[in-house]
């Protein structure tokens, strides 16, 4: 039992190690990272065990290690355009796509019930990828993540120029939906309340009289574009 | 000219040492987190200098070290949980607090005019507290700003066992202030799409026929309050 079990880990080990680019210490954790919450145990009264603890901690890893690399990437770029590809970067569509390209799919643990509901199964690759970020954070400290998030995820498989220049695509993206569905759409772009130098708008989008998403942007165009991924986001367009 | 430079940079440096914990070496980047944007500087053509990068840094390792914090804190709590106490402790209100009570106000420079802008005027304190978290982090590292954002900010100044207990106040807070104004409020709660295990929902606050905000939770309890907070932010309650 004890030789099976040590056999397991070294195998789970090497195929870790080509993903993070260094040896796992502290090889449970990682079990824990690829175990989605269907697929949890109790561990004391009420208190389950899953991944969503690792996956809370690696999404504010993964945010700030991001979010410095466009920082020094970009040194005469505005916050709003920082956020907004950063935002781009982590979306949970890209981690999804990203987990699936490093390998995640072949050890991530979850209840095979659970492919029948799509809202749910389609996450869980994105989601085990943030966990996977937190365990390797907790055990092998910031430097080292900082390296595996850059040399193993962003620079090989995030094209940023791409993203970047993929810039318009949500709303026409939202209006070829419309076209294509025959439903009326509604673009609502307000200026909020501000000064000469801190304008603000807000952007609207209505299904028919439904409010679908509300977006913010520091101009129109940043404030339609905010609106129309959160209603791709949310009408899985 | 060299002198009187020199000299201020010494009582900035002696100020800063009080609040960060330590010796700042490039002085030059806190001078950058203590301009507002509407006391910039244009550095290229088309592009202002203000601590407005250095925000969208310090957001970012703010949310991480509080992640990480919370995490070890309370190690059988849920995401939900540790989620929630940690956007209760980052929240725009909290972080103005917290940015007067280590003196911020004292050497934040921002013009004058803004004073007449209330919306703009009353997030300054905590975009500099970002601001000089992101400042930290880029001239000292990241074990010196996890210290400073532990042992200067968060234990000394934030009352977590407070922020949990007041759990339950933003709905009471916005049913005293309907109650107060005479406005028809109403709550209507949805259970989203979901599993057995994965339920979510998601809560509607109406004033009147007008949808002021959704929130989401998973638990109603935890929808609501998240719709209440936006509520209060939104009405300024």
């Amino acid at each position: 039992m004890f030789l099976f079990k040590k056999s397991k880990d070294n195998t789970y080990s090497s195929f870790l190690r080509r993903i993070i680019g260094g040896k796992p210490s502290n090889i449970d954790l990682y079990y824990l990272a690829m175990r989605h919450t269907s697929a949890a145990k109790e561990k004391r009264e009420g208190f389950v065990e899953s991944n969503e603890r690792l996956e809370y901690l690696g999404d504010a890893v993964l945010g700030l290690i991001v979010a410095e690399y466009l920082f020094n990437k970009y040194p005469f770029k505005d916050e709003g355009f920082l956020t907004e590809v950063r935002s781009r970067i982590v979306n949970r569509e890209n981690l999804n796509q990203l987990a699936k390209k490093i390998g995640l799919e072949e050890i991530i643990q979850y209840n095979g019930h659970l492919k029948g509901n799509k809202q749910s199964f389609k996450s869980i690759y994105g989601d085990a990828l943030e966990a996977l970020v937190g365990a390797v954070y907790l055990d092998k400290g910031h430097q080292f993540t900082k390296s595996f998030i850059l040399k193993k995820l962003i620079i090989p498989h995030v094209d940023i120029d791409m993203i970047i220049s993929t810039d318009t695509n949500f709303k026409s993206r939202v209006i070829e939906w419309s076209q294509k569905e025959n439903k009326p759409l509604t673009f609502e772009v307000v200026e909020l309340d501000g000064q000469k130098h801190f304008k603000k708008f807000e952007a609207k989008i209505f299904v028919g009289k439904k409010e679908i998403s509300v977006g913010h942007g520091l101009s129109k165009k940043k404030a339609e574009q905010d609106a129309a991924e959160k209603t791709c986001q949310k009408l899985n367009i």
